[in-house]
């Protein structure tokens, strides 16, 4: 195990009925509020009366910012950070998945300084000080709700960068699993594959047995993700799947899983970030595009990992499989068959042609995020795995 | 799942070498420290030194206050107070395991008051404020150093209570595993044990396969709690067993693997406070004469929990063992029995005559922990299958 700090001080209320607590958690940190959102579905649901009447009643002003949208814009952060600098507001609060979380958090670091947000995720400032944020999860996935990580893409550069500092954890996440009841089959989906992939970035960090405890807990968490998928694609109000994915999904990038691992290097993402950032498909559906591929060329290279997982979750003596790292790679990639989410890029309509650029615009990030050994011949290499 | 509020603010810095950061880590919330501390081990194991160094480097002034024993007394509880608030101390420092670390939560909330802290225990009064605590932890076992529970024993009514609050998280626990290199076998193996029970208890309050993202996290960590356990005794200076006990120890009771279970009862713990109460036998060793007792009783009630958790993690398939709760007691009870924890009442010198006094000890107990299915002549039932 290596050394670690670990430290997430973000207060989660988790269950039915509990959105409502939106209204005091967010007047114990301020009185004027950014109401961040998405695409207008939580006024359809019923989720955005039920925010702004908590916080009329707890005696919080809202200032709207709707319009946040998948793989999130740093045009309309900045336009979020406007808002909160003209009417001076003192706290953000998030409703909805992690574009939207992602997207307060940039805001609630942009608001106190002069410089652009940008600035930050290149490297060229360090955020000091924060608007404290409150969240109010819709969606199970990006994990977002309790960590300190965010991610834009900036559309002037078509840069999709992800960052983290501590100040930016969430004061408390509210998740009541019934708010994801209206989520669709494919975001459903999605969500699933984005939570499992930061547990699987996180397990292939390291191929020695070194790290027993998180190992078993990470491999939980694998089979967690699969599992409530599975039964809230069956029944998209089933209670207990909704809770299960849910709860797998914070867990899947809360910090812990990933504390005692080392440096966690995100390859996958690497990869994705620019499916996003150039063609603009879901996160989730990128990633499912992928890993099989990433998984495929790890294996060539050690393998013992992906069998581990294999005999750990997928009780293959039951099943008289023989265990190995390739039937553990077919058993993922039909389980994402299943679930409709893309297992080639020829699914996203993207043609082998492409991937030499793709590979180029992901060797800029693989460098920002120092992995090093990701060339743009090995990503080239990678994205062949994937056609 | 249960609705749940989990909220964590304790920060873990775990490793080599990060027993210094204890003075800069204290020397931010105070500079006139109690320095909590047990028998004297640490003297001789040079941890004393170098906590002393850290805190005196960091501008912090010492208060010593050593010989907390284990199942910790109030009257030395009351001592500790005294110097406090005599010497108007402003943080307090604990360095040792968990009745070291209990014993200075205990300090830290009764030094800001002027009735005895008993009145905590017994719910006549509410904390409402205490001193910040930093940690040095030198055992793996009770989790305290990242949980808000604590465990003291009023040695005038030999009551042995527990009690939590949630401003009693540490500020900070720095976890060595190097700091319990020193740790006999005898103890390393009740630290286990201890590790484990937090784990079991949690896990048996559901029948109901209703929380399997938590089952697949408690499995993992009862088979590690077992593992990192036979290393640590075949190698006391086995870095990486230590590093797994440790962290293992920390999670199996820090709320995250309880959060969505609802009431967690501790019926086993509760059983066992009277074995240390009465006979003052080391807490993990009263636990595992009382585990394999309970399991067989809850056994004859619903056995499908003590059947999955084998199933998940004993791989009975490769053994060609049926698969059963007994199968997966007797795994339990063997390795007890392997690392020389006693399985049994008579191997603590406990006879039977005891049983009805005892029984009559745990059922005060059982009230104020609101085990309600918990009466005296229960009680009795579950003691004659721990003879």
């Amino acid at each position: 195990m290596q050394n670690f700090v670990f430290y997430n001080p973000t207060k989660i209320i988790f269950g039915r009925n509990t959105i409502p607590a939106i209204g005091p958690e967010t007047a114990a940190w301020g009185n004027k509020a950014l109401l961040v959102y998405g695409s207008g579905s939580i006024k359809k649901n019923g989720i955005h009366a039920q925010v702004t009447a908590a916080l009329n009643e707890a005696g919080v002003e809202i200032t709207e910012h709707g319009g946040v949208r998948s793989n999130p814009l740093l045009s309309h952060v900045n336009e979020g950070v406007a808002k909160v600098k003209e009417q001076q507001l003192n706290v953000i609060v998030a409703v909805g998945g992690g574009s939207v979380l992602d997207s307060a958090k940039a805001i609630s670091a942009g608001a106190v300084v002069e410089h652009d947000v940008w600035k930050f995720f290149i490297g060229k400032k360090t955020i000091r000080q924060v608007l404290p944020l409150t969240t109010v999860l819709t969606l199970a996935a990006s994990g977002s709700e309790m960590n300190s990580g965010m991610v834009i893409t900036n559309d002037a550069t078509q840069e999709k960068f992800g960052f983290g500092n501590r100040l930016l954890f969430p004061k408390t996440s509210i998740l009541d699993p019934e708010a994801t009841y209206s989520v669709p089959p494919d975001y459903t989906a999605y969500g699933a594959v984005d939570a499992m992939s930061h547990v699987l970035e996180a397990y292939m960090t390291t191929q020695d047995p070194s790290t027993p405890v998180q190992d078993r807990f990470m491999e939980g968490l694998i089979r967690n993700a699969m599992d409530s998928c599975d039964r809230c694609l069956a029944d998209p109000r089933d209670y207990q799947g909704r809770a299960d994915l849910m709860w797998t999904a914070t867990l899947a990038l809360n910090g812990l899983a990933a504390a005692g691992l080392g440096r966690v290097g995100f390859p996958m993402h690497m990869i994705e970030h620019s499916l996003s950032a150039l063609y603009n498909v879901p996160h989730g559906a990128g990633l499912s595009a992928v890993i099989p591929g990433w998984l495929r060329w790890q294996a060539g290279r050690d393998s013992r990992k992906i069998k581990q997982l294999g005999e750990r979750i997928f009780d293959f003596k039951a099943k008289g499989i023989e265990s190995s790292a390739t039937a553990t790679i077919k058993i993922l990639e039909n389980w994402f068959g299943r679930i409709n989410s893309p297992i080639r890029l020829a699914e996203l309509e993207i043609p082998p042609a492409d991937i030499h650029a793709i590979a180029g615009n992901a060797v800029r990030l693989a460098k920002i995020w120092r992995l090093k050994e990701y060339s743009r011949e090995t990503i080239e290499e990678i994205l062949y795995l994937c056609r």
